[in-house]
């Protein structure tokens, strides 16, 4: 099956690439980049020089359509919304891969990301594209919006609880490799800044925030608030989400371990390491996995979990590329076999 | 005045003589290691070359008390205990980094650390070494215990809002630099495997819990627990506690501010920076300096306070030297003037 | 085919398992590890979790003909020896990654490693296993001899210079990532230690001088002599070579690309970027690829040359791979597809 | 004395003000930044609240000749020619950090940095401000050009060889921390780009080519070629510059002892570690010194010298503070002495 990529040039359309360069089914066949139009892959990503002479072209809905049947779309929030619409009334599946079709509410998005949304229609109808839980919604979808990177995280470990019914409010502090800052300069992500140091950042106002909210709202079947802190580590790749939920007492270890075992036993791509035994970024590096351990505090009331992921493939590409194979009906782990890239 | 350093080949120790290398008042007048006796200081650490051709000794007790007046002692808790009582039966002042008197309750030691304790009946008359806090009790003190680098974090962080009965039970999310996993080879701290990685360790189960406890029990009146999770991060040096504190609605960010403030308003080392204004670890690097931040989340009826310090000048031989010139009278902040080393 | 790997526990070893894992022809049915000869492969590389519940065992000679037909020894240099011939006796195909078998004279060996060579007799056979350079000989070899990691980068940018009778003596500046150092922990490879930091080490006495300087030697018919220079970089992955080759007066930058350029027109793995155009590590992380870029300077005299591979990969476990490959007369490239991972 | 410093919003700045903060001697009166005029130091640079409450000027020459009897100025090259005419006509002393004034020739500064010379008849009379070097024309200076980091690093390191008749041409690879990048953001820089990544730039035209060209002629008493390669290491500070000097047979290591020992036995920064002890970067992050190891490879006829240095400090800010206090006749160590952060 022929696909494109719509904003190509980043570090997730870059992911995509090299993702898809080695999937049995689907070959990139059109790919765009605003700035770079013209410009050969190559020459802005030296490690994609094996793929050969590919070219980033300017993007045009009908050329678009006719070179492909299923879009990831990698542009910016805000500039997403502006491109699907089309690509699906051309018929084609889209996978978007910004934050424009996560969030149910369009005042939510309004209130978060400053601005009106385009295609507040579409949002109803958009699953969202975390296959441990929707799976079903995702088969069926025209559109699927791949969650953010923190909500990744933080879903995969929290989730089976708000299912479990053993969600009350509960606390992320995650920590990120700075490519979840993208490729714009930044001086964040500025070598010499962000080098030898660990910073806290948009506390208390991060637009992923909401996000979480509302799916864990939706999978405990009750409103669920979320304190998340993300921090920047010096590293490239990679998320860490350690997370605190209060709980009750006569909740045992071995409950725990049934949750999160019984409950990813079929998942390809989460590995329940278990009680005691915690989870680091580099072991899912490059990978689709996430790793999950928690321990709980008898003593305390609190139960600690954290998981890892990558967050530019889990995280972002690797987890649209699941989304297509679970809308094709293909092996869901096609072109994500590879494993975490230690040490 | 001449002093002494008992265990000076580790972090600790060599720090104490980059640190001591600018002291006005205090001279390095004997320094010891076991495995290194015999060495140049040079040769292990090139840096400090221009020291000249200090030597390390064997440990001696006579010879120690002939030969400096104020000892620090850098080696492994459990080993301190051995050496400490002997200085002080000699007239010295000592001021110990380990982890040996830093709590109270001998049966809290025995516990934590797997062993009776050798001399619990110098554990009343320890002082604290946090000067923040506890400057009455270093100055009259022959008997300073240096806290653990991540409580000096989580207590600067949390002691004012014990000391203002804001603190109930709250959550310590720590990260630190390899360093201080010490000189001492560990997988753990092996560059392949640390580098590019973030991980919780010691989850729920890390030595620094009872005396965090402790201390921020007695600021309060009344005993308090934290779940305290500390992760590495792949960085040389530094430590941010991320502290989530559950808070009564009413409170007000200018309440916060206020409380901080006011606290540290006469403390050299510790700089608020406001209310969503946060600390990176790499604006302390090499500093005796604790920066401060915070956000009151009033819709989540949470306080969040970061805090970032250097784990081996506040969070052990700065905060040494600092306990030093209190308990001789000097100048708070003598020999360590200098500011973070950014970038 | 079943294939083993003999001393599997090490950086090597986990990569062998990891590139394995998506081989199409070859398939791990045995491997050991003299420590950890009971544990889970899990358990000590968490990455390797999807792999399943494999075991190391304790190498048997006569378990290890049985259950496999070729083997990778991945043992330290001098242990490898050991286990070679009873392999080789037993009619298995063997791919040395220790340096045990590189040096064709047994005395170099002897003057370089410190000890007497145990089996001389196999070192002539044994095949110098740099396909892009030595292919013939792979094909046809029950021997072969994985190049180090500095050599394979040194010689993909030297190896067409000395063919072409260009090369003098040279000058090989590399810089390495600390994974080069293995698994076996050192104050070398103490993250405190290696980050931020970058030195030289084993300057005029590093063991892969003489194998750059037998096979250059050999490439351009005449004795060669190689200054190499190995640094430690802050990182864990990569190699990056800058070579220094004085020329005569008269050659042409376009000369230098039509070597470069011809020489590897049909190499799959080496990518000649070009005049001007330099490599970088992390291009070509985790990948068998190998990007060089030069520069002539006429007006000095110097053509500089830099390669870049993957220490563990194109320099240890991707090449040995490579190496399976060509034995059996399969597609060169088979399990070894995957781009650089960047960023 | 009261000092200004022009540009100060940059990372040479900021480290002269960190420097000068415990300078004896020297207050810092008056400092200029172009876009940040009006900010607060402490904003742009948090490590540096300590110094108050700081803020930014615009340049005017009337005010800074009012302010303050000797400037800093760490403009771009380019920019600062156009200011310290002015300021010299004010019978200031000025100590400039830009390449300005570094060449004698205006003919080369125009072929190197792509424009005309502004104030060519300053050129003579700037003396090189490298004072192992050139004590002597810093003291009776009106205008110091400071040296650039690379030139620094390489002419410790063979300056004494040129000095000795023992240079003829020579190859400097050189591996600098992404700092020397400057504040500037750029895709170098961008820590996803630079991170676990090395790479060769600007091979055969960097600026600091002709710099260490003309000093090592100027030394040597006859032209010199330099085959100069700059290298980008992931680590924030920091300069190793490996130096290859092709030498003849019958120098003896004792001989190669003698002239390095010799020649800085009287230089308080620059340490001779000795034949086979190479320097490593962080033994001098933060710190003025530069540490000199070097091997003779008789065999092969090759010198190799490598220096470390601190970039941001040796290589710029440190070196600035070292000229002023030997054009004041002060201490030539004031505000200097702090030794390397290991680690």
């Amino acid at each position: 099956m022929k696909v494109g990529i719509i904003g190509a040039s980043g570090y997730t359309g870059s992911e995509l690439l090299r993702l898809l360069s080695g999937h049995p089914e689907a070959e990139v066949s059109y790919l765009t980049a605003h700035t770079y139009a013209g410009s050969r892959v190559a020459d802005l990503y030296p490690h994609l020089s094996p793929l050969g002479d590919m070219v980033f072209s300017a993007f045009r809905p009908e050329e678009a359509l006719q070179r492909a049947d299923l879009f990831f779309v990698a542009l910016p929030h805000g500039e997403s919304m502006q491109v699907v619409p089309s690509l699906l009334e051309g018929e084609a599946r889209v996978i978007d891969l910004s934050a424009d079709y996560r969030l149910k509410d369009p005042r939510l998005y309004a209130s978060w990301y400053g601005k009106e949304h385009g295609s507040p229609h579409l949002l109803e109808e958009a699953a969202y594209g975390l296959p441990e839980f929707f799976a079903a919604d995702i088969t069926a979808a025209r559109l699927v919006a791949v969650p953010g990177c923190y909500p990744t995280a933080a879903l995969l470990a929290l989730g089976p609880l708000a299912e479990a019914g053993l969600l009350g409010g509960c606390i992320v502090d995650a920590k990120s490799g700075v490519s979840g800052a993208g490729r714009t300069l930044s001086l964040n992500a500025h070598f010499a800044q962000a080098d030898e140091s660990v910073k806290p950042y948009g506390v208390g106002g991060h637009r992923h925030t909401p996000e979480m909210e509302s799916v864990l709202s939706l999978l405990r079947g009750s409103e669920t608030r979320v304190v998340f802190t993300p921090h920047l580590v010096p590293m490239s790749r990679g998320i860490l989400a350690t997370c605190y939920v209060e709980v009750d007492e006569g909740l045992s270890p071995r409950r725990v371990d049934e949750i999160f075992r019984e409950r990813y036993a079929s998942s390809p791509f989460v590995i329940a390491l278990g009680e005691g035994r915690f989870p680091e970024t580099k072991n899912v590096a490059g990978s689709n996995f996430c790793h999950l351990g928690w321990h709980l505090d008898e003593e305390r009331g609190v139960l600690v979990v954290a998981s890892a992921i990558d967050n530019l493939v889990k995280g972002a590409s690797g987890q649209a590329v699941q989304c297509m194979n679970i809308m094709q009906g293909w092996e869901e782990t096609a072109g994500l076999e590879a494993l975490g890239l230690f040490p």
